[in-house]
C-alpha cells in the first residue's frame, strides 16, 4: 500500500457490545450479529453502514473485529478473531492468498470460485476467476467499504486484466446497496470462457445469471460421468447455458435436450454444444410447462438433471417451494420408462437435504417408481462450508437411480 | 425351482393388521412395523419368528408382504408392496438381479457390496462380492427363514464358487439370531482378494471384520487423491488392513502411518502395502493413547484420516460417542500443523451429519485452527440409500482442510 491511497482509514474504532448470552453461537464460530442482539448500551444507529467496529460480549470479552450495518439484520459480520489482527490490507491480502492456495492446490486451470465469503473469512464477497477475468460480487455495505482494499489485493495477488463488479445481486437491497454492474479495472468482456473437464465453454456476462458460471456444480457434473451410460437421453432441465447438457453428450450420451426460459441461454447452449462438436436439441419454455408437454406428446428420456433455480429465497417460501419442488421432481419421473436416473438438484438452502429426500421419495411414490439414491453431492469444493455456519451449505445434488418397480 | 426343494412353502398368509394411524410412515415407503404399532386384534405372539404375513391398516387396507419376528422391536419388515406380487422365489432372484445390474453398470471389476438390505428391497440381507466369493450377513429371522431361497438364487444368477455366511454380528441377537459363520456352498477362503481402485488387497474372512471389506469407504478412497498433495506424511487412525494409507501413498503421499488395536489388521495393512510395491509405518495401539504419544513426541502429520467403528451404536451412546468423536478429532487436530487435511468419518447412524459438523467445528475451535469443509461424502453407489429410510444413509466422510488461522 502506498501512503498515498490508504483505503482503510486509520480510525478508532468503536465497539458494539451485545446482549448477555448472544455471545455464544458466535464464540462457537458464526461471524454474524443479528440486530436484536445487540446491547442497548451501544445502539445500533450510532454506527454508520459499513463502519468497522470491535464486537463485544455484554461483560466486555472480545469476540473479534467487524463491520456493521444498522440498517440490515445481520447487523455485524465478524473477520477477524484475534485482537492482534485488525482489519486491514495485510489481512484482506491474506485472505485472499489462503483462498487462492486451495483453489491452486484444486484446479489445474485457474477457472474456479476464489473466494466463497464467510467460508473463506471474507463475508459479503464472491470473486469468480476467470482466467485473466474476475467477477466479483458484493453483498454488504461492509465489503463495500472494502471494495478499494479487495481490488489493490486482487491486483496484488494475481494481476488480472479485469476485475468486475456484477453488483446486481437483489440481496444487495437488504442492505440498502445499488444495483449496478462495471468493471473496477481492465474493460469488461461481453462473454467469460470457461474450461471445465476439458470442455470449453462460453458464457455471458452483463446477460448472464450471477456471477456468469456455476462453478457450484461442476463437482456435480464430474460425478454425472459415473452414473451415465452410453446412448442415454438425457434431458437438462433449467439448463442455463447447457452445461448439463454438453457434460452428458461428452460422457456419452446418445442425445441431450435443453429446456430453458431464456432464449439468450439457449443460444449459448447450443454454441457451447457446437464448439465441443457435439449437439444439443433446445426448448424454450417454463420448465414445468414444457416436462407436461413431453409427457403428453409421449417423449420419454433415460436421464432427467433438474437444476432449478432456487425456488425458496425465504424461510416463508418453505411450503410453495417444496410444493414446486415436489411437481418439478413427479413430472421429471413420469418422463423416465423403466431404468433411468434421475439427478435432483436444489440450491435452496433453506431446503433441508432430508426434506429434498423427502420430496424425491413422495415423487417416486406418485409416480409408482422405486429410487435408490447413489451419491448425495454438495457444493464444489471452491465453495467450501464453514462448519460453523450452516448458511454456506446450500446446494443439493441427488444422483437417483429410478426403477420400474415400486421401492 | 425343483418340486423337491420349496424353500418357501406355499402356506395361506396370516395377516398383521397396524393401529389407526400407524400406516403413515409405511404408506411413505419406510418398510418397518414396529411392535408397539401393532392393533391387539392381531397379536404379535401369534406369530412364529420369521413368518411371511400380509400388513394392513387398521381399516383392512393391503400395505405389503412382510416377514415378522415377535421378538423383535422391529417385528415386520415389508417385502414387497404389490398385491399381486407376494414374496416367492421370483421376487427374491428378481431383486437381487435388480440389485446386480446397478453393481454390473458401476463397476468394471466384480468387488462390491450386492445387496443392501432395504435399499435394494432385501430387508435384513447383505452380500458382498469379492469376485467368485460371496460373503453374506442375515440379520433377522424373516431373512434367516429365506435364507435357501437367497442361496439358490445367488446360484442361479452369479455361480459363485463360494457363499459364506458370516452371521456374527451382534445385531442378530435382537432377533434371538445364534452367532454362527459357515459356507452354504463352496469352501470358505481364510482371505478374500479386493481390487479397488488399481489397488490389490487381501483382507482375512473368518478373523476380520464385518463381512470382510468396507466396500461402502469405497468412493471416500477415491475422493482422497483429488484433496492429498504430493509428499503429504499420512496418519490412518483405525486403518484396519491400511485401504486408506494404500490409497494415499498410491496417490503421492510420502509416508503413511497405520494405527490400530489389531495386530492381524496390522500384518495385513503391510502385507496390502508391499502387494502394491509400497510401504507403510504400523503401530498397534487404542487409537486415543497413539494420538496422545504421537502429539507427545512431536510427530506431525500433513493429513489424518479418522475412520473410528461406531462409537454411537444405540441412541442412548449419543452424548458419550459425541464426546469421543469430539477427543478423536481434537487429537487429530493437534498432529497437524500449518495447512493439512483431516478426513473425518463415522459410521454411526445416529451422529447426524450436523451433529458431526459441529464436532468438527468444536474441535477445530479448540484446537485454534481453521477449518473449510471441501467435500462431505456418504456411502458409496453400492450402499445406495432409501429416500424412504433414513436409517440407510449411515457414512458420514467429511473432507476439511484445516489452516493455522482461527476460521
Amino acid at each position: 500500500m502506498s501512503d498515498a491511497s490508504p483505503a482503510i482509514p486509520d480510525q478508532p474504532l468503536r465497539t458494539l457490545r451485545l446482549k448477555r448470552g448472544e455471545d455464544r453461537r458466535i464464540a462457537a464460530g458464526h461471524p454474524w450479529v443479528f440486530s436484536n442482539e445487540v446491547a442497548d448500551t451501544t445502539p445500533l444507529k450510532a454506527f454508520a453502514p459499513g463502519e468497522r467496529a470491535q464486537i463485544e460480549s455484554h461483560r466486555g470479552q472480545f469476540l473479534g473485529y467487524a463491520y456493521v450495518n444498522p440498517h440490515a439484520l445481520i447487523c455485524a459480520r465478524i473477520l477477524s478473531r484475534s485482537a492482534a489482527r485488525p482489519v486491514d490490507e495485510s489481512l484482506i491480502e491474506q485472505r485472499l492468498r489462503t483462498a487462492l492456495t486451495l483453489r491452486e492446490r484444486l484446479y489445474r486451470e485457474p477457472y474456479y470460485r476464489l473466494v466463497f465469503g464467510e467460508s473463506d473469512g471474507l463475508p459479503g464477497l464472491v470473486l469468480d476467476r476467470y482466467a485473466d477475468v474476475i467477477v466479483g460480487q458484493i453483498a454488504t455495505a461492509g465489503m463495500e467499504a472494502l471494495r478499494e482494499t479487495v481490488e489493490q489485493a486482487v491486483r496484488a495477488l494475481l494481476s488480472p486484466a479485469v476485475l468486475y463488479w456484477k453488483n446486481d445481486s437483489a440481496a444487495r437491497q437488504l442492505e440498502q446497496l445499488p444495483l449496478t454492474a462495471c468493471a473496477a479495472f481492465g474493460e469488461a468482456p461481453a462473454e467469460l470462457g470457461v474450461h471445465e473437464a476439458g470442455l470449453q465453454f462460453t458464457a455471458p456476462l452483463a446477460q448472464g445469471q450471477k456471477t456468469g458460471w456455476f462453478y457450484d456444480q461442476c463437482a456435480n457434473r464430474a460425478r454425472l460421468a459415473r452414473y451415465l451410460w452410453p446412448g442415454a437421453r438425457v434431458l437438462d432441465v433449467c439448463s442455463y447455458v447447457g452445461a448439463w447438457a454438453v457434460t452428458a453428450l461428452r460422457a456419452g450420451a446418445a442425445s441431450a435436450c435443453c429446456i430453458d426460459s431464456s432464449e439468450t441461454a439457449l443460444d449459448y447452449a447450443r454454441r457451447n454444444a457446437q464448439a465441443n462438436a457435439l449437439s444439443v436439441e433446445t426448448l424454450r419454455a417454463d420448465a414445468f410447462e414444457a416436462l407436461k408437454s413431453l409427457q403428453e406428446q409421449g417423449r420419454r428420456f433415460d436421464v432427467v438433471v433438474l437444476d432449478p433455480p432456487a425456488f425458496i429465497k425465504r424461510k416463508k417460501d418453505i411450503p410453495r417451494g417444496q410444493a414446486a419442488y415436489r411437481k418439478l421432481n413427479q413430472l421429471a419421473l413420469s418422463l423416465i420408462e423403466g431404468e433411468g436416473l434421475l439427478v435432483s438438484c436444489s440450491c435452496s438452502y433453506h431446503l433441508s437435504p432430508e426434506a429434498h429426500t423427502e420430496i424425491i421419495q413422495a415423487a417416486a411414490r406418485h409416480s409408482g417408481r422405486g429410487v435408490q439414491i447413489l451419491e448425495s453431492g454438495g457444493q464444489s469444493p471452491d465453495h467450501p462450508v464453514h462448519p460453523a455456519v450452516p448458511e454456506t451449505r446450500y446446494l443439493k445434488a441427488f444422483f437417483c437411480r429410478v426403477t420400474s418397480e415400486l421401492g
